[in-house]
C-alpha cells in the first residue's frame, strides 16, 4: 500500500510533544531534552515565543494526520544582498519510523520554497 | 602610539553607509552590493526592519569614533535545549585598515558576551 501523502501546515500547540520526543529522539537530543509527562512548561513557553514572532514559523509535516516531521523558519533582516533577507532553515527533524524514506528531503524542499515564497536568500 | 580603545554600540541610521562600504570590500560583496551614492533605498528599508525587530541588534565597533567593523546578532526562540533561546552570529566584517589586529576576534568575543548576557546558546 503506497504511503498516505504528506502534508505541511504551522505547529499548534497541541503538537509540542510530538516535537519534543522527535527531538529527544538522536543521541544529542537524549542528552539535553526531557521528553516527560508533563512536559517542562519551558517547552511551552518557547513555543510562544515561536507562534508570536512573525520572523519565525515552526512547520510540522504530517501523514494521516500524525506528525512525522519538523522544521523551524527563521526570517532575518540583513544589510547584505542590498537589504535582502534571510531564511535560516533548523531543528529539522524526523519520525524514526519514517527513516530513510526521503522526509527529510521533502522537508527541506518545502522550506526553501517556503522561504523563496518569501522572497529571501538562504543563510 | 597605541590604538585608541574599541567602543561597541548599536548602529545608527548614519552608520549604514560605512556598513555597505565594508560589505562591498570584498570579492563576494564586491558581486553583490551597490555601495554608491546615494545608496539604494533597500538598504535605509532594511536597517529599519532590523532596528524595529527586538530579536536583531545590529552593531558597529568604533575606533575614535570611525566606525571599523560591524555583526548581526539574531536571537532566536526555539524549542531545543528545552526550549532555550539561540543566537546567530552574521554579517561579521572588519574595515580594510584594521584587518589582522585582532578586532573580528574582539567582534566575536564581544558578540558571544552579548548572547550569553541575553541567555542564548550560540547556533
Amino acid at each position: 500500500m503506497p504511503d498516505a501523502p504528506l502534508a505541511f501546515r504551522r505547529a499548534r500547540a497541541g503538537d509540542v510533544p510530538d516535537i519534543v520526543r522527535m527531538l529527544a529522539d538522536d543521541p544529542l537530543g537524549a542528552t539535553r531534552e526531557r521528553y516527560e509527562q508533563p512536559l517542562p512548561e519551558s517547552y511551552a513557553r518557547a513555543f510562544r515565543a515561536i507562534a508570536d514572532d512573525a520572523n519565525n514559523e515552526l512547520v510540522v509535516a504530517c501523514r494521516d494526520e500524525r506528525v512525522v516531521g519538523v522544521l523551524q523558519l527563521t526570517y532575518i533582516p540583513s544589510l547584505t544582498y542590498q537589504g535582502g533577507w534571510r531564511a535560516l532553515i533548523e531543528g529539522v527533524r524526523v519520525d524514526s519510523g519514517e527513516r530513510s524514506r526521503g522526509l527529510g528531503k521533502a522537508l527541506f524542499e518545502w522550506a526553501i520554497a517556503r522561504a523563496r515564497e518569501r522572497g529571501c536568500h538562504l543563510v
